[in-house]
């Protein structure tokens, strides 16, 4: 059981895209262009200005080599309390280049040894799975994991170590979750931190989508809600700022179960192999993420307000499309999340590679099979809707195609049973 | 045998560092701030708007995510043809997060299976050395590498192979290697691309040093003389425009021994391990690159002239102090490099962590042990002087205080010799 790995995905997906451009799509989970109205070219200039300017530093300073561990540490730091509400700080946090290299650092550094394997929901991001099993890391998925995560948990540690095996990290998006889109609620997070801590797994808490909620009420991040030193956060700006910065982070607990010093020596094995893998996490894009800390007072609620208005329009067309085009049909639901750039809908049949081909050829819509995350064939009938790149008239029209696409192919499939029915 | 990991290295030097604030540096291998001169901040987004014109692409699609091979490869691969002789393509020219990511993912690719060992000299690059232990690869040093490196890979292949374990890449660094100063001339990197070949071993060719030649012939890189498919070239931007970037690259060959499918397979596994390291290669840094390439008609050889020039005022002050200062003693030789950052200093005792500090404390020079950097004992008694980053009037004034310490060294060597020999 694996899941398909995201470059064989993307291909495939840029290679639907490119063979159908006029199509709509509803599988890409990029950032609204909108986010990056006010990052000009003369806005990185003034960021970069301004940070070297607080750090007392000449310009130049910043064009060289630099800490392993980062520059602007404290920055981020800041920001993640004030406006994730994590218990963040300089000398826990790591800069890295994107959260996708502070998953594969935390993964490599926590599951070094044979045995060793890495918790997943199932499905779940294929960064997660990809980042494992290019470190050679065993990947467990978790069934049942929107029901009760925790019970889950103890059934696969129980599984696991009777086949000698180790779990030591679960990896998870507990807020508008990609693919789902779901959130764990509060009573699920400390149950899961309660069985991580029981069995000494570290959990992975990452947060692309948080800061992105359209309605109801936010549940703290999981490592707010930690107790026992079981959390790692992993964070991003590619959301919050863009992508191209690439700067994300891990931010350590103040010990790790307890244990201050294991806390200090996983930090420095991590800082240890980031140096082998990228050196340092690159000055200019930290200046210029500095900058834009500093111009906000480390704030960036109001700054990302546009972006998020577009998701949640985007988001309410999309619910009222499903509900115009396939409400009260047998065997089509799906969950209405309150942020995040996903949700999720069920099909009475199997969606798979090749009716994404057929749907964009026949209707002029791309959608992302939820089986692309999977670890087994729980999710064939699901398919992973995204609204964060697309505006809502693409939206009601994409919603449209996929219609005339279910009609067409329940009566497909319909036809075919009749026929399969009928004697020889 | 493990070379230090570089974190510690890097630990123990910042704090000796940070210990004498006064103290010469001949440690520090970085770029000289001249380098960035005109790398203003408002040079660096010139260079984004004009790579994003010349694109016809709006500034802001620069700032989304991108494709994971790269944006700027055109640009890189015709640099490379220009300013270093490479056969460099486009299609072939993976853009990374510097070279130390084009080093680790290469490793990790060319040694997945158990057995699979890495080639390198002795002593050779941390960072090479540390990227193949994070990644869980056996590495083998190539011992009398300076003389006949060809022959130390036959040897190393029976002994191997013999062991059932099989050396599937060799790292180096052919122009002004860091640490020793040494040039590979064209015979020895036909001999090394001869045995390569015939035993399908792929040469990563690391060369962040050979556009700062001050003197004497260039040799062609191993790209360029490879008639078979076993070389990959790594390339930098870090010392032709700054660290801070971030941007390197690993150039496939046309080939992989004669195969091109193997080549396209080894490219698209490449693609796939970068995508969960980090992504893609962050877009403004690779607009910066790309921008200055358009500014400079894809040759930074002008560019690069007044950092050049200040290496080779550099290189002859250190020349011109170890003539002055430790000329003609016994046991004391060193290199005389055409180009690059270091040179190699052999001295007639054992020179250790401890004689750092000391060196440091008690005469005000900082210098790097080449034990650092060896995989055993074999460089206890040399240590490697950089260049780069201190001015000739520094220099002098470290080799006579390095000269005061070796004086007093051996006196005192001579002092407990005597002691150890007089009857009890």
């Amino acid at each position: 059981m694996s899941a398909s790995p995201r470059s064989e995905v993307m291909n495939f997906l840029n290679e639907v895209a490119g063979r159908y451009p006029s199509a709509v799509s509803l599988a890409a989970g990029r950032p609204t262009d909108e986010l990056f109205g006010q990052l000009t070219a003369t806005a990185l200039v003034e960021a970069m200005t301004r940070y070297a300017a607080a750090d007392g530093v000449p310009f130049s300073a910043l064009l060289q080599y630099g800490r392993t561990a980062g520059l602007i540490n404290a920055l981020m730091a800041k920001q993640l309390r004030i406006d994730e509400g994590v218990p963040a700080s300089a000398e826990r946090l790591l800069v890295t280049a994107g959260c996708q290299e502070a998953m594969s650092l935390c993964l490599a550094s926590l599951c070094a040894a044979p045995g060793d394997v890495a918790l997943v929901c199932n499905p779940t991001y294929i960064g997660a799975t990809g980042a494992a099993n290019a470190c050679g890391i065993a990947v467990h998925g978790l069934s049942d994991a929107e029901g009760d995560l925790a019970a889950a948990i103890e059934r696969a540690v129980v599984m696991l170590r009777r086949e000698g095996r180790h779990p030591r990290v679960l990896y998870l998006i507990p807020d508008f979750d990609n693919p789902t889109g779901l959130v764990l609620d509060r009573a699920q997070r400390i149950a899961v931190l309660e069985a991580c801590t029981r069995h000494r797994i570290v959990v992975l808490e990452d947060n692309p989508y948080g800061m992105f909620r359209y309605d109801g009420e936010p549940v703290p991040p999981m490592a707010a809600l930690d107790e026992s030193g079981c959390v790692i956060y992993l964070s991003t700006y590619s959301k919050t700022l863009c992508p191209a910065v690439r700067v994300g982070s891990a931010v350590l607990p103040e010990t790790l179960f307890g244990d201050r010093a294991a806390r200090v020596a996983l930090f420095d094995d991590l800082v240890a192999r980031k140096s082998y893998l990228t050196v340092n996490t690159g000055q200019i894009s930290q200046a210029i993420v500095g900058g834009q800390l500093l111009l906000h007072d480390c704030s960036l609620r109001a700054w990302i307000q546009p972006a998020a208005t577009v998701y949640r329009d985007n988001r309410n067309a999309l619910l009222a499309g499903l509900h115009a085009f396939l409400g009260g049909r047998e065997g089509i639901a799906w969950n209405r999340p309150e942020g995040g750039f996903f949700l999720t809908l069920d099909l009475p049949f199997r969606f798979d590679a090749d009716a994404v081909a057929e749907c964009a050829n026949d209707e002029g819509v791309i959608v992302m099979p939820m089986a692309f995350f999977a670890l087994d064939t729980s999710q064939d009938c699901r398919i992973r809707l995204a609204f964060s790149a697309t505006d809502p008239a693409g939206i009601a029209k994409g919603v449209e195609a996929l219609a005339r696409y279910v009609t067409r192919r329940l009566a497909r499939d319909a036809r075919r049973e009749t026929a399969l029915a009928l004697p020889a």
